[in-house]
């Protein structure tokens, strides 16, 4: 089962985070850009080439230290379709360091739509007779407002090809709760979303009594988190929310069963710009490391077992 | 106003029809295909070239007849970062052809992340001192289900360049009847919804009436569709579910206010595809454009005033 592979890499790399490769152009240091430029001119390929070096950069200083990067799509998408590439190729390399990679769309739309979404991120697209997997990510965050039409291509290729998926539940900004925390009949909206999950994610339920189908719950909701915890006990979390958006460790430890499994927690900001607090742009990936030591050892502090 | 823009082509055109470019491979002629793969091998390149240049047959033939085209990016995004050049490409010609371009692609992610998204479809990114506009729609659609914090940067592109947006309210899909159609306190969560689209949209009502936030309402839901045009008057609503779906014209009627206007209504399959009816891929430009008459034909039936 796909959730599987990420469980057994947090266990190799003993610590449960995930590097947020979500490079806004303002946290990639000057010279990068600079070197870009000097090639390609003022363009958008620049900036994608820009942002490729960064992302070169930080999985080389922090691969070995974790199990999973999460790419957060918008920030590619930004550079049009040369950004595109280099999400594409960011994935590449992320798996070449033998990382789980996790594609940060929030797709959702009709049956027919998603199959194509489904094929893009986690499956295969066929031209004439030979068959090409554009992103081959791991696992891809998508979004429950379409309903079951939506979420079963996801699942049969999460059956396929041994991936998974992140539905938003209980997303980590504050206005979520607009929608989010509506009470239906019998219990508040996103409770609704998670018992559609656990009928979606029973077919996939992997070796470690967790499911493809997980989670995304922000650690900026930690009592909502424990109770979402407790329901539904074969989910896995993916947890955004840490640091800049101003949850802790202790809030995040909400997301962990009592072996110290069920969670991965996502840090961009903190990881991707630790250069800023010295402003030492020439040190990007040294200020990178140290900030995912001190992220490890901050978890460490609350998390069990692990 | 940025809806204003759409009103006034629908007048110009005397049709609120979006010509649906959607093309999945097995729409596109293979003759197309086999150009394509013929100077570039069977590769997601060459793919995205043959959906080129059958976007462009498409265009060529229908763009005297309609007002606006709307690009289901999944179509794209399955052909990798090739495909989404060629969206890219497709909506500038679009635009040079003097359509309206709705992006269909329902972002919806945290505020920050927002901003992106917006910049990337509807506003503008900065690399150095140079300005880029990667796709430089006209409207773009938005997935509620994250809350304000998701719209707001949208908002803020919407007035800065005179675009629009069109919130899911209530999909045409069959499951979208999960979530939907759940009932909050006061009223179903599609109504809840289409409120906070209200206060969304307020400061944005162009000289029509109509707001630059508009809701998606499926046709395939003919008596809620009524329901919203008299709760939400001034939200002007873009209408998929026509054809393959399986809504018909007088459906579709009960999206339009007394002047024949509000709506804008998509058909994707039947016009892209209108060539497989009589298995003629050497006319598919004729095809399209014939079916576009019969639809124009059709909706004119059922439609006061246009």
């Amino acid at each position: 089962m796909g959730i599987d592979h990420l469980i057994e890499r947090i266990r190799e790399k003993k610590t449960p985070i995930a590097v947020g490769l979500d490079p806004r152009l303002d946290m990639v240091p000057s010279f990068l850009l600079d070197n870009a430029v000097a090639q390609k001119g003022e363009t958008l390929e620049a900036a994608a080439d820009a942002v490729y070096a960064f992302n070169y950069g930080i999985l080389e200083a922090t691969h070995d230290l974790v199990p999973c990067v999460k790419l957060q799509s918008a920030c590619y998408e930004a550079l049009g379709y040369h950004g595109v590439r280099v999400f594409e190729e960011t994935c590449k390399l992320a798996r070449e360091h033998g990382l789980y990679v996790i594609a940060d769309a929030k797709r959702g739309d009709i049956g027919s739509t998603s199959e194509l979404y489904s094929a893009a991120f986690l499956g295969r697209v066929k031209v004439g007779q030979s068959e090409f997997a554009p992103v081959d990510a791991d696992a891809l965050t998508v979004n429950p407002y379409l309903g079951s039409d939506n979420v079963k291509p996801f699942l049969a290729d999460c059956e396929a090809y041994d991936k998974a998926i992140f539905v938003l539940v209980r997303t980590s900004n504050k206005s979520s709760r607009e929608l989010q925390l509506l009470m239906t009949p019998d219990r508040p909206l996103f409770h609704a979303v998670a018992e559609l999950c656990r009928l979606w994610g029973k077919p996939l339920i992997g070796s470690y009594g967790y499911s493809s189908v997980g989670f995304v719950v922000g650690a900026t909701h930690p009592r909502e988190m424990a109770e979402l915890r407790a329901l539904w006990p074969e989910a896995f979390f993916l947890v955004p929310g840490y640091g800049a958006q101003g949850a802790d460790a202790r809030d995040c430890s909400h997301a962990f069963d009592e072996l110290g499994r069920g969670a991965i927690i996502n840090s961009s900001r903190a990881i991707l710009h630790a250069w800023g607090k010295a402003n030492e742009p020439d040190r990007f990936k040294e200020a990178a490391r140290a900030e995912v030591l001190n992220m490890r050892e901050a978890l460490s502090r609350h998390i069990n077992c692990l």
